[in-house]
């Protein structure tokens, strides 16, 4: 099917899906955008309610799954395609798509792994992007509480398809959460940028772990951090000036790297 | 002295300066904002041409280092420091200041230490921050070959003075320059997404070394990559998928953890 005018109500609708976060709560549905997240979330089983695609994107040998498992699909021409746009160099290729159930439990944290929980991590392009670099490193999955939406846009794009596979749990109760790990063994650590911590080098992680990484400016809550053993990248140079992801990155890889 | 003219003169080059990588290299100058980078750079010894501030800003605690330091300081309205200002958020505080001379040279790297090379990073973002992560971490200084300007304010914003401290040297042909410390014993190694690589936790970096992060699409060019030793971070989860800052921090960790 065609879809010649900019009004189309489908069209409307993810335009706004892109652009609030309101509107992805209340539908329970968000926007993708260019073959790779659209494959990503074909190949993820995500259930892909509309896609949108112009002529010349429908040539892409990623192009054939996506039309597979679309439960509808629109041709819309350049002029549309580029109201829907977040990216300068858009590929013509847009998903409507139901946000998709958490797939982490509790359970499977104390069962065994190394995971992650994200707190109050505010810039979508740095929740993406430390969830992009847990999923390559081996992370078995994320705790996400008072972070940005994960169906941004941005965060989509700098996750890089790792937010439609990497196993999540959002929770509004994350000092909770943590007290309930540790009392059934798991190890609960906090990453801080204070010198008096644990050395990340020695840190013993065990068989079970989660760590925490906090919001940009202001780490880790006092609550939460009350919980943790707190740990620490050791700064040989000026203190405090790794940025968030590039210390997030380093603390994963030290969590990973002895297993 | 107080500027009251958009139109003024100074204020016009400073505009130039910080749009234009041809005007920086034409003029040998190059332009900063806020508190933070002017302090830093008042701090770093860099010739601070002129100082441009608003009456609010002249309140702060690290402004007086900053005034005392430039050769010309003048104040200017509101509407002046929203045309320089490049950020939202903007402390109404600018500088024009002279390039420094290259603090880094060849028999630097031969006295021993860990140095990176950064080749052909194209992001001015990327740049800032793999710098600001390598000298928290302890890199010694850094060799760049084909990058993007390091005075641009993208690149001199995310790299929070870390351009204006750490030891640089520019140059047009890595691969000679590597050649030459190969041959004085300076251990050249390149960072690769490639799987048949050493593992970067078993390389000995020894006393003297570099390591040659690439391009953010393309990594290290083929002529550069035959002079080194190839070494990967091993992955876990799907290959290839650490953004280059990510993989960066990573990278320099490892060189650092050990020393």
């Amino acid at each position: 099917m065609v879809i010649e005018s900019k009004n189309n109500e489908k069209i409307k609708q993810a335009v706004q899906l892109a652009a609030s976060s309101k509107e992805r709560k209340q539908t329970g549905l968000f926007f993708l955008e260019g073959l790779r997240l659209c494959h990503d979330a074909a190949l993820s089983g995500i259930r892909i309610i509309n896609l949108f695609y112009t002529a010349d994107a429908a040539q892409h040998s990623r192009f054939e799954l996506i039309t597979q498992k679309a439960e509808s699909s629109y041709e819309i021409r350049q002029d549309i395609a580029s109201r829907l746009a977040q990216t300068q160099s858009s590929q013509g290729v847009f998903c409507v798509c139901e946000k998709p159930g958490m797939k982490l439990t509790e359970d499977d944290i104390v069962s065994g792994g190394c995971f992650i929980a994200l707190e109050n991590i505010q810039d979508p392009a740095n929740l993406g992007a430390v969830c992009r670099t847990a999923e390559a490193l081996g992370i078995k999955g994320a705790v996400l509480s008072g972070c940005c939406d994960i169906y941004n846009p941005k965060s989509q794009r700098a996750a890089m398809g790792s937010l439609l596979r990497l196993p999540l749990l959002i929770t509004d109760d994350l000092p909770g959460l943590l007290s309930r790990l540790k009392k059934k063994g798991t190890g609960v650590f906090a990453a801080v940028p204070d010198a008096a911590a644990q050395d990340i080098r020695t840190v013993e992680f065990g068989f079970s772990s989660i760590t925490v990484i906090g919001n940009e400016a202001n780490g880790v809550t006092r609550e939460t951090a009350n919980i943790c053993l707190p740990v620490t990248i050791p700064m040989k140079g000026r203190a405090e000036s790794l940025n968030a992801s590039a210390a997030a990155a380093v603390i994963m890889w030290e969590i990973i790297r002895r297993t």
